[in-house]
């Protein structure tokens, strides 16, 4: 019986077993032994070292063909040399073997003779009826199954987010591009796995809520909005394109050997098929985690809550850029803060906390002022702009806790904040653990993710989806 | 005989004398006690504290009234209630002090009868010679000379960054808004002391090599034009500009009362003048450290040295978008590199270091590929891609002090660095420490630091500055 595609791709995220083709000797910092850090890892299935020239690394017994090797091989990782990548995948289709990740580089990413073979292995792998992924990829990474192919370790987390890119710096390069992930796929050259095969993985994978792709180039464009049509129904896919320029979509193409297209293009199709694009990494990254952590906002009116009046000018400056509404605060809520105030003072949105907080106290005048916007039903989303305090010196002024209680009691509407200052990376991490605020480390950022969050409950419902 | 306008300005930022007029009995974290904060500072000069209900606070002793101080006062700083203020202005201006910070709020920033009020003061203060700094501020800083009268206790940073700002925002917000400063001036309603007179401030002072400005709006532009027009030629102003939106410019005027403008107008002016426009605040901090640790390019050709070969395409996008050029590598610097690499693989720009340090050894490698694109007379400017790696596990893929090494030798082309991954902040901040090599959190930030070091330099060949 043969097996449906995304059983194919389950042998790629999922092995119960294993080749590798090219297992160095050398160990430690530096070797990038894929099978140490595999080890490492804690992967739980087998796996089988092929070297024609040692008989044990780092405690498995070596084979020195795939041929030789007993028993059943879900994937083959071959990392060789170039010149030795044709025969290696000869000898793994032999063996019955589905599912191949060729790491090598020096095929479609150098050009000619390079291209030549990559093309002559795909052919070969699918009169077979074997899937490859790469050439010049770092593989898979999957945390849920403690299964990493890339030559360098990191931590393991099991985040909700899925990558599919075609540069190994999207894998590695974790956690400041793309935030923790749990999944992910390097594509390389993407002579034969591509976005679509790997898309229809993730949406059926219920460890997957987000997707986030890098895309170098397409080679199959009608498919590939097809797909995303369907799939951006159900989770969101941020995506991240690059060779936007005419020079870089060059370099793209002698990179992963991508076809990167009229750029233009990619931002209409995008568009209209739900992928939410993404300008640079930091982006990716704030709606990568926004997206992981809090609720969809249910319309576009946020309310503002300031330490400072000249920081409340700067989001609101990116708020009506990106045609945000600021919320009109209803006469309850100013009845509710009234007494709170100086007589020379007026409440508005943004909402400046300062006088009432130099009169009552900062911290009991946050919690009123922001249970008083969240309560609001004027008010759809909240941005919370204060000053990260020094701690301990300084708890009397933090915060960060009474935001962390809000998330809890008021899990319908999203709630960013810019703790500006010198403990801001602190109070991001803070909150990123605690889960249900996102801090941000400047007001537009902040207000692009809301933004992108409202964005996209606009094309659900848009779409009818409830 | 009359004082110079700058030195009427020395006042503010160097007094040898104060006194505070609303000094509270309240010390400790959250007392916002200006007086605490100063002598935690350090502040050598003389302090009086006003107040009628004490005989000493802090260990000072308290006078009733300003009247009653027997020596020269230089400074006022007056923190009270928003009614109180007129007749503590009027009591300096009798005693003869020429300097008066008016810390509270309640004025133009309310409009109405705060705003009928502000005049007033300003009309009685400019009778008497005395200037007004505020109302509605934090005051000032001067760390050369110990002087704090935010009411929030921060590091002291001996920097070549001045600040002047609209809010107090943008010196408590430090370091995260605008780096480390050595000088910041809070103008909050900018009733009387504005851009110009502490522009001629900074100009004169050798203490400042770079500016960077905060504007909300300015009630005189074509004299804040003709002043930075002048000193732009001598030090680098950067300018963050809010109020962009008209909702933004509205609330502009409600917080410090100014008058934002059309926004297309400031663009204009700014270029003509020699102002680099910064978008927000992040740009201004990278900006603000750029350019107090980096030499400015010769011209606009850079090198990208990468680990990942799609690294190199998200710079070089954000490169070809800010008019940049990749540079040509002469083929003496191919010439000695070509021996490190693989048969298949060719040498460019970005050039990757990847198959060269799979085969030769990191660390010996990078220093390699680093000294010949500095040497190459075709770049004028150098971006590093790779990997912030995990110490002290990882110590043989630190590259960080090749780097520090490199801007030693090579001390008129600036080096900036993306260290993507896990250390990224660790990595920011040893190269802040350092001093000479800039790292940043993308790619996109990174270039954009070298496009404006470059269109610095641009603008002062245009001007015919040497």
């Amino acid at each position: 019986m043969e097996m449906s595609a995304v059983d194919q791709m389950r042998l790629f995220f999922e092995p119960r077993s294993l080749a590798i083709l090219g297992v160095s000797r050398k160990t430690g910092a530096g070797s990038f032994n894929i099978l140490e850090i595999l080890q490492n890892y804690g992967f739980q299935g087998k796996i089988f070292p092929i070297n024609p020239n040692a008989q044990e690394i780092l405690g498995l017994r070596c084979f020195p063909t795939v041929g030789t090797v007993p028993e059943n091989i879900d994937l083959a990782i071959i990392s060789l040399d170039r010149d030795r990548v044709l025969s290696a995948v000869e000898a793994c289709l032999k063996v019955g073997i589905k599912a191949i990740i060729i790491i090598s580089q020096g095929f479609a990413d150098v050009g000619g003779e390079g291209k030549l073979l990559q093309d002559r292995i795909r052919g070969m792998a699918r009169e077979k009826g074997a899937r490859i992924v790469g050439p010049n990829t770092i593989g898979l990474v999957n945390n849920f199954h403690n299964f990493n192919t890339s030559f360098l370790p990191f931590d393991k987390a099991f985040s909700p987010l899925s990558i599919i890119c075609q540069s190994g710096i999207f894998v590695v390069g974790f956690p400041n591009i793309t935030g923790s992930f749990g999944k992910a796929i390097d594509l390389g050259n993407t002579c034969d796995v591509d976005f679509s095969d790997a898309l229809e993985y993730y949406a059926d994978d219920h460890q997957t809520k987000i997707i986030a792709l890098h895309i170098e180039g397409l080679n199959d464009g009608s498919k590939f909005i097809q797909t995303v049509r369907k799939i951006s129904l159900k989770k969101p896919i941020l995506a991240i394109k690059t060779g936007r320029t005419e020079i870089g979509a060059q370099k793209a193409a002698s990179h992963s050997g991508s076809m990167a297209g009229k750029d233009f293009l990619y931002d209409a199709a995008f568009k209209q098929s739900g992928i939410i694009r993404v300008n640079d990494i930091e982006e990716l990254n704030d709606l990568a985690k926004g997206f992981a952590r809090l609720p969809l906002p249910k319309g576009d009116r946020i309310g503002i809550l300031t330490y400072s009046g000249g920081g409340g000018i700067l989001a609101i400056d990116k708020a009506i850029e990106l045609h945000l509404q600021l919320a009109k605060l209803s006469p309850a809520t100013k009845q509710k803060l009234s007494s709170l105030i100086p007589p020379w003072f007026s409440l508005g949105n943004p909402l400046d906390i300062w006088p009432s907080a130099m009169q009552h106290g900062l911290q009991p005048m946050f919690k009123t002022y922001l249970w008083a916007l969240l309560e609001d039903e004027g008010v759809d989303a909240v941005l919370s702009i204060f000053l990260s305090p020094e701690l301990p010196n300084q708890e009397c002024l933090d915060v960060s806790d009474i935001l962390i209680e809000a998330a809890e009691k008021f899990p319908n509407k999203p709630i960013v904040a810019w703790p500006y200052g010198k403990n801001l990376n602190e109070l991001i991490r803070k909150f990123e653990s605690a889960g249900k605020v996102m801090a941000l480390s400047s007001p537009d950022r902040a207000i692009n993710l809301l933004s992108a969050l409202y964005e996209r409950c606009r094309f659900l419902q848009k779409r009818g989806v409830p």
